[in-house]
């Protein structure tokens, strides 16, 4: 029950039914012991900013954000965090002294998803990407800012990979290349060449599932091969690259690990990250 | 835990540590197995219309207001309900498509606990209440509405109760009589004469419990003597009565009854009395 002391959380998006966080975040809360509460809020731009006025008002650590508010909130706040700057999208906000802060969590979450499944330092790992849409610049810019060996982007459009690519060479040195979604060779060639190959497209997910970003001839053992989503758990992506012998990595690692960055920052404290992916296996089991 | 479907309804005011409308509502939420989440939010009237301008935009039933914003919500909302606007104080709002309609349970709550420790109907009965603040307001306009016999006032301030009784009697016909607080001798013998004595003036609560509103020799059997506190459970007041054995009644059930009215207006659902009356004298224990 909440109480004047409760510290208080919401999610800010729409529509937000499916969203694992509540449940999550709450499991979590309870088993640090702390007196915190998480509860969304369905809101898009156009009320963001009364809902933004009031929790400033009210007994909030901070809050998250989701579509469509990641970057209608920019504004909005008191700072930013540099790499949520650099990316252009914030998913977390934490007050402190009423002042609002803005962050992003899901590169990291990301970044550290697939760190727990390779053996490599990022450092000395080359990564391709599907996808330049909101959560590929996350996990470049983050990739990046860690200092990646080299990182491909491909996207469907290829003005947003070769814009994302130039941004972040501009920033971080020439790390990245884009490479033309028509030109399936070098797409093969650079796949094939890197260790961790991420679809961030949305490309397979449901309903599209038997779609796939590249033809499974690029895959191949010795690699990691990531998918964004968790719906379904296993897209054909990675059920091909488990077919060539790669190792496999769906999206809810990445929604645990930024939700538990999200925790330390709200609370201060480490998160219980086993009771967090208790929570999201759970949830994942009960929709299927 | 509250999801996207839950009916929210918060307390506005501030401050909010010592209240039970929490657990009391939340408690009966349960009972009746509604998905609904009561919440106190302490705000005061400086960004009391920052709050509900988010409320409008949230999953929010309606709300409850203490002081210091029962006057201060008027201006906020769409409809007043026209008894609330009489007494012109508001502690319950209602949301209905998208409109907030303002009422005040607190008389009526008062009159119904009341009504449940006398045996003629209040059209019958004669009242004589010390005080003419918000509380002494509300129960004095309900009363009126539901036709009282007769209804004295007095305070501290002549001019208060000088002028509630007026307004009234304005809108309801002499049915009030204003007495002057000097006069010793008109306050004992009108409340000598009255069937129902209320202190609705704040005299006798702690710290100051060894004050009364008046003296013992104008109480007797036969009457029912209320006080509007809870705390202390039995004022000296209700002491006196006690001793000169009338029957006496504390302020607990004025806070449960008008919770539950507020209850009804929220879910459209009877209130669950004896849970919330069992939370409230839980509650009432805890702290003493």
């Amino acid at each position: 029950m909440i109480s004047v002391d409760t510290k208080l959380i919401s999610l800010l998006g729409e529509p937000l039914r499916q969203s694992f966080s509540t449940k999550m975040q709450n499991d979590a809360f309870r088993e640090r012991g702390l007196d915190f509460e998480y509860f969304p809020i369905e809101v898009g731009k156009e009320h963001l900013s009364d809902i933004v006025r009031a929790i400033r008002h009210m007994n909030y650590a901070g809050f998250a954000l989701t579509k469509p508010n990641k970057v209608a909130i920019i504004p909005l706040l008191d700072e930013l965090d540099p790499l949520a700057e650099k990316i252009g999208a914030v998913n977390t906000v934490v007050i402190v002294n009423g002042k609002l802060t803005g962050h992003n969590t899901d590169g990291e979450g990301c970044v550290r998803s697939i760190e727990q499944n390779i053996d490599k330092p990022v450092s000395q790992t080359g990564f391709f990407c599907f996808g330049a849409g909101g959560s590929a610049r996350a996990v470049c810019y983050t990739l990046a800012a860690r200092g990646a060996k080299r990182i491909y982007i491909t996207s469907l459009h290829d003005k947003n990979a070769l814009s994302l690519s130039e941004e972040i060479n501009c920033k971080y040195g020439r790390i990245t290349e884009a490479v033309q979604n028509k030109d399936e060779a070098k797409i093969v060639s650079a796949v094939s060449d890197s260790q961790v190959v991420m679809n961030h497209s949305g490309v397979g997910m449901a309903p599209g599932v038997d779609d796939t970003p590249v033809s499974e001839e690029a895959l191949h053992a010795g690699q990691l091969v990531f998918d964004a989503t968790y719906n379904p758990a296993k897209t054909r992506f990675l059920k091909d690259a488990e077919k060539r012998g790669a190792g496999i990595l769906n999206g809810l690692g990445m929604l645990v690990h930024q939700g538990a960055i999200q925790f330390k920052l709200w609370t201060g404290r480490n998160a219980p990250l086993e009771s967090m992916f208790r929570t999201a296996n759970e949830m994942l089991g009960e929709r299927r």
